[in-house]
C-alpha cells in the first residue's frame, strides 16, 4: 500500500478527531436568544452565494438550515477590481471548502441578521466564523447526480439508484418523519388500550391459500423450506388461544405477487387481535385509533365513522371502497327508462346514473372525453348517455331521439338533479355497469375538484360476503380469509347451499376511497373451521397439513376473537397526501422487485447453493 | 354435509352471539369497592373445587384470577348422603361446564369473601352467579397435554409443540409482558432523544463476509436471490449519509448458523446509529438507555457504567465480557513461582491465579471437582494448583513439595489473600490459560453464590482490536465488522504492517458477563473503507460487487457516524433473570431450526419450485 494513501487516510481521520465535540447545536435550533453565543454546527452545504467580500453558506441538517456568513477579513471593498491577490487566494481557499453537499463543521458567533428570512425557523440569525480555519471540511462530495431540492431534476430510476441522496431531500425526509410519527402514535394508542406487542416469527410455513409465498431454503433441513409470512394471521389467533387477549405488532409482511405500480413485495402492517369481543368492540377500538392518528399526527378531529354495508357500497358507489369525500351516489333508472324504443336501455339488466352537480355546461369536447374515458379497455363501457339540465329548465341529452323532455325530467327528479347539473348514465350487465360507473364517478369527482388530498372521509364497510365463487377454477374462495366467521343468522344457507348469500363478520376501513384496513371476527369453533376448509376445497389431509396446528389449538379452549390489519405504508401515504407509497418507504423496490441501489436480488455462489441443497433451473 | 353438524355449528355460534357484551371486567380487576355490582367475566377454568353444596372455580385471564362461587340452591346440606336426585343432577350439569381450560362467560354479583386470599389481587372478593344458567361455556377444551401451571409437568418438546398452551402459563406470559415493556421503554427513551424509527428492508443482498445468509429465490428475477439481513448495518449507515442523524429500529435479523443452545435463526436487535458524534457521545447516549430500562422496567438505579479496555478485560478476567458482579481478578504469578523446581510452572508462558474468598476449607472432594472441571475437554487445562490459606496462618497446597510456606505466603500476598481464602492457579500458554481461568472464575463465582440473577453489573469494554488473524484461513478478519474505524493514533501500524496492534473505535456493553450490545464508530472515508476491504482480502471487484453502493455513497458527503446494536432477546432474558432466551420469544425454533408447533420448514410443491426456477438437489 502506497504511503501517500496512508498519509491521506491519517490526515482525513485527524480532521474528524481533532475536536472533541462535533457540534453544540443543530442547524434548526438557533434563535434570536442565542445571539452572541459561540456555537459549532455540522451539516451539508446546501447553497453558496458569493457576494463580494462575503460568502453566504446555507448549512443543512435533518433539523433545518442555518445561514453562515463568512467575511474575508482583509477587504470589505465591494469593487472586485480592487481585490488584492491575498484576498483572491483566501476566497479561493474558502470556496474550495464549500462544494455542493460537502460535510462541514463550522464554529462561529451567532449574530442577528440585518434582514431576517421569515421562511426559515433560524431566519433571524446567522453564524459568523472567526476565520476560514473555523470551517472544517469533515468530508468532501462529488457533484450529486441530481439536485438535492424539493423539485429535483432526478428521474425515478436515478433517484432510486442513489436513494441515499434522494432521502436528503426535504420532501422525502418529511415523509419518513411522518411515518415515524404514525408508528409512534399507533403504539401510544394501542399501549394505552392494553394491547401487548408480540413479535411473531418471520420464518414460517408455506401455505397454498392466498397469494404466492416467498420461500427460504433450509440448510439444516434438506429439501425443506420456510416461507415468509403474508401476515401473522394464524400466529395472532394462536396468541388469542394463549389468552393474550389484546395483541398488536407493526410488522413486515411479504407477498410474491406480480407487482403493479405501488405494490411492494415487502410491506408493513399494523396487525391487531382481540379476545372476548364482538364486531362492535373492534369497530369502536379502531375508530379510536384512527381518531387518535388524525388528531396527533394531522391535528384533525374526525367525527364518528359512518358505517355502510357492502351491499349499499356496491349499490350506491359500485365499489367496496367508496370515496365518500363527495356524494354523487348511484341512482337506478332501469324501471323508468325502459320501453321508449331505446334498444340499449331496453335490453340492459341495469341502467344507472350519477348526477354531477353544476356540470351541465360541459362542452361537447368534455363530454366526448368522458365517453372516451368509459370506453377505454380498462373500463370497457360501450357508451355513455348524458343529460344536461339546462339553467332554463330544459334538458339536452344524447338520447333526445328516444326520450321526451318529460321523460328526461322524470330522470332528473329521480336523481335529485337541479338546473345546472349533468346526468351521466351507463347501462348493461349489472355487475360490470356498477364497476364502470364507479370509475366514471371517481373521474368526475377529480374533474370537479371534489377529491382534495387534505380532506379526509373515513367509513367502515361492513357485512362482506363470506365466499366468492371463482368461475374459472369452479370453486369457492374466502373473500377475506378462511378464518373469517359467518354471520350466525346466515348460517342456514349452509343447509340450503346458497353459499354466496352468507355474510361474514368482516369489515374494512376505507379512507378517501382507499381500503386502509380490514379484518373480521374469526371462527373459534373447530367444527366450523373444518367445515370452512371443506367448502374451500381442502381435503381433511390438506387442512391438517397446512393448518393442523390451528385446528389443534381450537381443541383447547379458544376464546371468541377477532382483529384487523392496516396497511401501514398506504396509511402513511394517505396521511402524507400522496398517491404513491414508495416515498414513504426508506428503501423501496421497483416494479420488478429489484432494489436498484444495492442491486438485489443477485446471483449467489455455487457453494451457497450446494449448502442449501438446491440448484438453479433456468426456464430459458 | 350432515345436518346435525350444521346444527352443532349454529348452536355453537348462538352461544357466543346471544349476549351482546362479552365481559364487563377482567379477571384481575375486581376489588372490595365493586361489592354488590353485577358483573360479567370471561376466562379459562384454572381449578375447580367441589365442596358439598358449593363449587368454587378459579377463572383465569391475562389480567389475573377471580374466584367464582356457585351454590346449588336447593340444598345446603353438608351431608352428601342427604343430596336429592335433583341436586345431584344439577351438580352434574354444573361440573360438566367446568372442565379444565374450558372458556366461560360468567355473570354474577360481586361479594366479599369470608376469608380473603392475600396472594391474589382479587382475593377479597368472589363472584356469585344467580344460577347455573349464568355460566355459559363459550368453548370446551380437551384435557391439555400438560398442566397450565408455573411448575408444569410438560417437557421441552411437548411445551414447544403446544406452545399456544405453554404461553398460557403465568411465567411465560410474564416474560413476554416484560419484553413488551422493554420495547416500549426503549422506544420511549430513543424517541425522547430525537431518534427516528426507520424500517430497513428485509429482502436484501447476500454478502459473503460474516455468518451464513438465509436466501430467498426471486421468481421475477430468475436465478437470482435475495438474502435476509444479518443486521441492517449498511442501511443504517446509508441513512446517516442521507442525513437522518439519529436512527433506531427494533428489528428482526437472521443468521443461518449451526444453532447452539440458545441461538435462534431469527433474533431481534435494538439497532441504532448516530451522526456527528464520537465514541463518547455513543457511550453516554446508550448508558442512558440502559439506565432508563433498569429504572422503568426493574425499578433499579444503575450508577454510571464503568469502562474497561479490552486489554484489561483479558488481563484481569480472561474474557472480553467479564462478569463483574464479583471481583476475583486474575493475578499473574509467573515471576514469583519460577525456579523452584516445579517443572510445570517453570516451563509455562503464564502462571495466573484467582483468590476465592473464604473457600480455604474446601474439602478434598470439592477440590477434586474443581480439578475435574478445568480438565474437561471443553476447558482443556492440564491441572489445577491450589493453596489453602488456613485460618491459623499456615498454607496447604497441592505443590507443597516444591514451595515453602514462605513461597506460598508470597503468593498470598501478591494475590491480596487473607486467612480463610483459597488460591486457584493455572499455567501454560498465555491465551489458553486465561480462557481456562475465566471458566474457573465463573464456576467459583457460581459456587460461592456471587452470581445472583437479581444483581446487575454493567460495564463498557472498549478498545477492541480492529483485526484478528485467522491461522487456518491465513487472513485477517474484522473483529467487529469491516465498517469499524481504527483509532487514528494506531493508524501508523498500517505502515509498519503490525495490523494486530491496531485498536478499533469499538465498544461492547456487558451485563453480568453477557455481551448485550456492541458497536463502533464507522469508517466514513471511502479511501479507508477501500483499504479495509483490501486488508480483509476482497479484490477491488468483489468489494465493488458487494459493497459498491456503500462506497459510492461515501463519495457524496458521508458524515462522521457510529452506532450500536443490542441483542434484544438476550437483554430481555437478562432482565427476566433467566438463562435461556427461548422463553422470551413467543414462537421460538428448536436447535435444528424447526418450529415444531407449525412443523416448519416443510416441503413445498413442485409447482412452487418450478415457478422459482430451482430444484431440490439432495446431498444424500
Amino acid at each position: 500500500m502506497h504511503p501517500s494513501i496512508i498519509e491521506g487516510i491519517i490526515e482525513f481521520e485527524r480532521r474528524y478527531y481533532r475536536k472533541f465535540m462535533l457540534r453544540t447545536h443543530t442547524c434548526g435550533e438557533l434563535r434570536i436568544e442565542h445571539i452572541d453565543k459561540k456555537v459549532k454546527l455540522c451539516g451539508w452545504v446546501q447553497t453558496v452565494r458569493d457576494i463580494g467580500p462575503f460568502v453566504f453558506v446555507d448549512l443543512r441538517d435533518r433539523y433545518g438550515i442555518t445561514q453562515i456568513r463568512v467575511a474575508i477579513k482583509d477587504s470589505f471593498d465591494t469593487n472586485t477590481e480592487n481585490y488584492t491577490e491575498d484576498f483572491k487566494s483566501k476566497k479561493k481557499e474558502l470556496l474550495n471548502k464549500l462544494g455542493r453537499e460537502y460535510v462541514l463543521q463550522i464554529e462561529g458567533i451567532v449574530e442577528k441578521r440585518t434582514e431576517s428570512n421569515p421562511n426559515l425557523d433560524t431566519g433571524e440569525i446567522e453564524i459568523i466564523p472567526n476565520s476560514i480555519d473555523d470551517i472544517i471540511v469533515l468530508n468532501k462530495s462529488e457533484v450529486p447526480p441530481f439536485k438535492i431540492e424539493d423539485n429535483t431534476d432526478g428521474g425515478d430510476e436515478l433517484r432510486m439508484k442513489y436513494r441515499y441522496l434522494d432521502l436528503r431531500r426535504n420532501v422525502v425526509r418529511e415523509n419518513l418523519m411522518l411515518r415515524h410519527k404514525m408508528a409512534k402514535a399507533t403504539r401510544q394508542y394501542l399501549d394505552d388500550q392494553n394491547f401487548i406487542e408480540v413479535e411473531t416469527p418471520v420464518l414460517i410455513k408455506s401455505t397454498p391459500e392466498g397469494a404466492r409465498d416467498f420461500v427460504v431454503p433450509s440448510r439444516m433441513n434438506e429439501g425443506q423450506f420456510y416461507a415468509l409470512p403474508q401476515s401473522p394471521q394464524t400466529f395472532k389467533q394462536l396468541l388469542m388461544v394463549s389468552g393474550f387477549d389484546r395483541y398488536y405488532q407493526i410488522v413486515k409482511c411479504f407477498r410474491d405477487e406480480d407487482l403493479r405500480a405501488d405494490r411492494q413485495p415487502e410491506f408493513t402492517q399494523i396487525d391487531c387481535e382481540m379476545s372476548f369481543i364482538e364486531q362492535e368492540d373492534i369497530l369502536n377500538t379502531f375508530e379510536g385509533l384512527v381518531h387518535h392518528l388524525f388528531k396527533t399526527v394531522k391535528g384533525i378531529e374526525i367525527t364518528s365513522l359512518p358505517r355502510m354495508t357492502y351491499a349499499d357500497a356496491m349499490k350506491f358507489y359500485g365499489s367496496d371502497k367508496p370515496d365518500t369525500r363527495f356524494e354523487m351516489k348511484f341512482v337506478e333508472l332501469t324501471d323508468i327508462v325502459k320501453n321508449k324504443g331505446f334498444q340499449v336501455f331496453d335490453s340492459a339488466e341495469l341502467v344507472v346514473g350519477i348526477c354531477a352537480k353544476g356540470a351541465s355546461e360541459y362542452t361537447r369536447k368534455q363530454l366526448d372525453e368522458l365517453t372516451d374515458f368509459v370506453k377505454r379497455p380498462q373500463i370497457g363501457a360501450k357508451g355513455l348517455v348524458y343529460v344536461q339540465c339546462k339553467t332554463d329548465g330544459t334538458f339536452k341529452s344524447s338520447v333526445d331521439k328516444f326520450y321526451s323532455q318529460e321523460d328526461l325530467k322524470a330522470w332528473a327528479t329521480a336523481m335529485n338533479a337541479e338546473a345546472g347539473d349533468l346526468l351521466l348514465v351507463l347501462s348493461g350487465d349489472e355487475h360490470k355497469t356498477r364497476k364502470q360507473l364507479n370509475e366514471l364517478r371517481l373521474e368526475m369527482g377529480t374533474r370537479l375538484g371534489l377529491r382534495d388530498k387534505n380532506t379526509f372521509s373515513c367509513l367502515w364497510v361492513l357485512d362482506f360476503p363470506l365466499l366468492e365463487f371463482d368461475e374459472e377454477q369452479n370453486r369457492w374462495f374466502a373473500m377475506h380469509h378462511p378464518f373469517t366467521s359467518p354471520k350466525p343468522e346466515d348460517l342456514h344457507y349452509l343447509e340450503t347451499g346458497d353459499l354466496g348469500k352468507i355474510r361474514a363478520n368482516a369489515y374494512d376501513m376505507v379512507i378517501n376511497g382507499v381500503e386502509v384496513g380490514g379484518g373480521s371476527i374469526r371462527i373459534f369453533d373447530k367444527t366450523l373451521q373444518a367445515k370452512m376448509f371443506e367448502i374451500l376445497g381442502f381435503t381433511a389431509e390438506q387442512a391438517e397439513a397446512q393448518f393442523g396446528f390451528l385446528m389443534n389449538a381450537f381443541k383447547y379452549g379458544a376464546p371468541p376473537h377477532g382483529g384487523i390489519a392496516f396497511g401501514f405504508d398506504r396509511l402513511c401515504s394517505l396521511f402524507g397526501g400522496a398517491d404513491s407509497i414508495r416515498d414513504f418507504i426508506a428503501f423501496p423496490k421497483n416494479n420488478s422487485g429489484r432494489d436498484v441501489m444495492i442491486d438485489s436480488p443477485s446471483e449467489i455462489s455455487e457453494e451457497q447453493l450446494k449448502e442449501l441443497s438446491i440448484l438453479v433451473n433456468m426456464k430459458k
